[in-house]
């Protein structure tokens, strides 16, 4: 049991550079405006969440494609910074980076993202498929290249299937653009995250009335979990109970960016360490919304006794 | 005289990363879109000139300050790529190199800079100083440190003192930026770009009431220049008859990103080459709005025998 604790979780997904320009007033089209500040920061939904996960304390892997260069270099670098392992990490020599432009308003917390996924493929099954999967408590996928993570998916489930329960990975999914073949995904994790967005693309109006709505698509035994900006997050496990947390916001909403992925992190950081889902829920509103009272994910160091 | 026209453009001024995103749509705050397409471009109004310049067949060099690393790097080999003389580019190893975020609007042209200056000095009189001004028949000031700036004009002024008027190099100032220590270059050229903006800064209402209320604070004999998007560009000479220009709109407008750097670049070329002021500010309009038909400035090559 000791021994399965010191295991690592592994988020799958993107890594990207995020260049970051803090504003004071969201700039109008076609003027010329003076930023309060820039800063290249690492992004990407799995690529964060190991950022979160790391500084709670939790020992996390990343496995995503990379370029290379020197922005691979900032960003392979910025990694080892967070003791996030990334010797899964294949690296692309042909490609570029994918770089998201966030403006970053610091009065009002928002942040606008321009992204540009340009020509780096995402890993695949083949991949994943050398990977020694002993090493892993928890796998988390940010959906993206679905067909090919459900095969993914699939390898983990053959591997699990003859272990004790408790020895076995949990499989956990991020369904968070509205693209249709990433709702594949639903039946295969025994934890799933929908966000706001997919959820009023079903036509929901509400967390609760998602989780109601979508939890047939989710596999036997599996927990259902969507977080509602402002109006906190709920969560449904198969006793039929809708659980809920309200937000925590900060004090002055600074950076919002993340906080989605933030969120995603504290929620499996608490329930890979046998937490209860309301615990799990409360930690990750808890989190995400100390986050948005930041620029960036340095001051969650501080909330892992919390 | 043919030694003379072999003689460089230099242009004195600020280098900077552009990351220039096309959009289909300008993005409205806190929402999260794809980018058509997203580059990396070598900017700053003097390294644009110098671009433009040299696409035109004008043999030119680029003084301002660099910072070292990678960023550094793709400066440098774009300014190589254009065949810039980067010799009196001085490198700050400490520094940033300034980046703006442009975001370009494909259905209207339209682009919107978020600047951010960083910790990078301008050159400076001394750095100056050191420059062999024999190698020199015209020298363009993008209005930044205006003190120094002017310590820099007089040394170019007390090396012309002794040469006979066809030898003297040429000073060009451009007063871009509505702000007040710029405004001490008005008498320090011979050829004067005011822009749009600094003109309604003064209270302006088009380019030819703007010539003739601001033509009091240039030197005797000197020209000035303004122009005025779609409404063309104007300039008054020491014979005050104002001269104009209609603008040349593309058939689309796809790209204005530099389309002021790329007229004066197209006036000081004529200028320099012995064209008339009537010639320069035609071929001005010309270039710039050719320019803004296309992406980038490679398109202007194929203008130079217009």
């Amino acid at each position: 049991m000791e021994e399965y604790k010191k295991k690592k979780i592994l988020c799958v997904g993107l890594v990207c550079l995020d260049i970051i320009n803090v504003v004071e007033k969201y700039p109008e089209e076609d003027t010329d405006s003076r930023c309060l500040s820039q800063r290249w920061q690492r992004g990407g939904n799995a690529s964060n969440s190991c950022t979160v996960l790391s500084l709670l304390g939790a020992p996390c892997a990343f496995m995503g494609s990379l370029s290379s260069g020197y922005v691979a270099d900032f960003i392979l670098e910025d990694f080892q910074k967070f003791h996030i392992d990334v010797s899964l990490v294949p690296e692309r020599a042909q490609c570029d980076l994918p770089t998201s432009v966030v403006i970053s308003n610091i009065n009002t917390g928002s942040r606008t993202i321009l992204h540009m996924n340009r020509n780096l493929p995402d890993v695949t099954a083949e991949d994943f498929s050398k990977v020694d999967l002993h090493q892993f408590k928890w796998i988390h996928w940010e959906g993206r290249n679905a067909e090919q993570q459900v095969q993914m998916i699939q390898q983990v489930e053959v591997f699990n299937r003859p272990l004790p329960p408790q020895e076995r990975i949990t499989l956990s999914v991020e369904i968070e653009k509205t693209r249709e073949p990433l709702y594949q995904l639903f039946p295969h994790g025994d934890l799933v995250f929908v966000s706001k967005d997919v959820a009023r693309h079903f036509g929901f109006q509400s967390a609760g009335a998602a989780l109601k709505g979508l939890y047939s698509r989710v596999k036997q035994g599996a927990v259902l979990v969507c977080a509602w900006a402002e109006e906190g997050a709920d969560a449904l496990g198969p006793d039929g109970v809708v659980l809920h947390s309200d937000a925590f916001p900060p004090e002055t909403l600074v950076d919002t960016l993340g906080a989605g992925d933030t969120f995603n992190s504290a929620v499996i950081y608490t329930l890979s360490n046998g937490g209860s889902l309301q615990d799990a829920l409360t930690f990750g509103c808890r989190v995400a919304g100390r986050k948005c009272g930041f620029h960036g994910y340095d001051g969650i160091a501080e909330m892992s006794a919390l």
